[in-house]
């Protein structure tokens, strides 16, 4: 069979872990929960018992398993995968990379999950093949990977893509790393629901007075229904969120910039004031070449990612590729 | 003696052309007008030429010569080294990287001159070693060029570093592009000149009053000689910089962030407003590990960017280092 290799999605309740051979092709996905006892010390070994216990079920030759990605959702030094702070995980000064190597016996190459979600979408999903792509993912937060020149870019100090923290109104609502109208403020789940209780107190009419504690996906429901107020505050956010994309795309000209994350199910409702802001302000040059698309993998795209971190850093890609 | 190359910078005026090791010492550098007759077809046999010429001149190894980098102020296409369009050079879907590889009986590769430039600087100027630099050019207009992983960023259709179309004041002052409000109509000498025009009647105290066309020259010139007016407005061209450059080392977290082009004479004058902005809207991480550093190589960082294309598409670059 051809060689394989494991990507791990360490989150704060579990860790998502995939098996995927050096082609990109899956052969199993699966998920434990996340061992955070003794700040989170065993879970490189609670994840090593897990992959081959799956390789035995699976009757797959152990010896063709030739290494592992890690996602981590913190702050990541990739050139010897010392977790710096991963606050969901207890990790603080951890040595990933080494850890999960000695459990694994095998090579492993760690980074920051959204870089690697991104990886994961350039490798399978909806950026397939793009030697320039940009992933967004909105939920909670706004944050963003790049994949430039076919390889995650993580920046000087490991920060590339915290593309919520672009600036869209000077002054604007306070954010939480101390800046002032950052995208953030206006695009998130968190910031969207911020703006609406500002507001709502101006719209009598909004059927979101009905709701005790307002949620994002209560006000993509409302817009849904016609709620004019609900419309107008997912009009604003898409479009704080166009220009910002637009702001980026005339700089990078990336060939695909893919939407992922919790609000990207609001779909069409949101992606139309994208879209409209991003026409508006993006160089008609760059904004002509960039397809603007959803993200494919869902939750798996960070095993895809970790799975492509091992074999572009194993330097099996694209190639050397044996049967 | 050392292998080298050719660094060719094409001008509307002039081409400079440079001789550099592949170890980045510069042999020399030098002069030709331009000859625009018959749309350009005869630059690159002239361009030849002077460079034969010089290697015989310089007693230099005719057989140590490997190789040359084209830089056009115009439309690149990098892939084939195809010339879409280069206004002021006349020529349009032109086989620049064909055309001198016949003439120089050399492989050459072919690029955008800003994108060369940026390069020549992280090479041997401003950014030298940078794996991610940005180098803004401020001249009559605004542009970057982005050296990302170690090499030149175009993107998908070539744009990329399009900076001066970045929007920095939604619905502001239009731009030839078609927008409203891009970063290049407040911060570029002409950007600078037409802000000051439509302002200046309001400020009848201004010594502006007494120039009959007004330069950013001028306006600097005022600046340091106390003039208030003039002084705001370069603090303003130098907020839209600082903002605009803030979000794009958000984004990117590069470790060196150039300032060059005719603008950047004006040193401090320029720099500081520039830097206020940058801190107070960049995310303080990516900040921090950013350097903002004026350009080194002044007008000959073009052919600097030339040679080190040549360097790197021949691959000789940094361990093959031949004697």
């Amino acid at each position: 069979m051809t060689t394989y290799v494991a990507g791990i999605d360490v989150g704060g309740t579990s860790v998502k872990l995939g098996l995927f051979t050096i082609l990109g092709e899956r052969i199993e996905v699966w998920n434990i929960p996340t061992d955070l006892s003794d700040t989170g010390v065993h879970i490189p070994q609670q994840v090593a018992e897990s992959i081959y216990e799956k390789i035995d079920t699976l009757e797959l030759d152990k010896e063709k398993f030739i290494g592992a990605g890690v996602g981590v959702p913190g702050f990541v030094r990739p050139a010897d995968g010392v977790v710096k702070f991963a606050v969901n995980i207890k990790w603080r000064d951890y040595p990933a990379a080494t850890a999960f190597n000695q459990a694994l016996d095998r090579p492993v190459f760690v980074n920051n999950d959204a870089n690697l979600a991104t990886a994961g979408e350039v490798w399978r999903g909806a950026g397939k093949g793009a030697e320039n792509a940009v992933c967004i993912t909105l939920g909670t937060g706004v944050g963003a990977g790049l994949v430039v020149h076919g390889d995650i870019l993580s920046g000087k100090a490991g920060t590339a893509g915290e593309f919520g923290h672009v600036n869209v109104v000077p002054g604007g609502r306070k954010c939480e790393c101390g800046g002032y109208g950052c995208l953030e403020s206006y695009a998130s789940a968190t910031g969207l629901v911020g703006v609406a209780t500002e507001q709502l107190h101006e719209h009598k009419e909004s059927s979101l007075h009905q709701i005790d504690t307002i949620s994002a996906a209560d006000i993509y429901h409302a817009a849904d229904h016609g709620d004019q107020f609900a419309q107008k505050l997912i009009d604003d956010a898409g479009y704080y969120l166009g220009y910002a994309i637009a702001n980026m795309a005339t700089v990078l000209n990336p060939e695909k910039i893919i939407i992922g994350g919790g609000m990207s199910a609001a779909g069409d409702t949101l992606l139309q004031p994208v879209r409209k802001a991003f026409e508006q302000f993006v160089l008609p040059e760059a904004g002509a070449s960039a397809e603007i698309a959803f993200a494919e993998l869902g939750n798996e795209a960070g095993v895809n990612g970790g799975s492509w971190l091992a074999v572009k850093r194993l330097d099996r890609l694209p190639a050397d590729q044996i049967e």
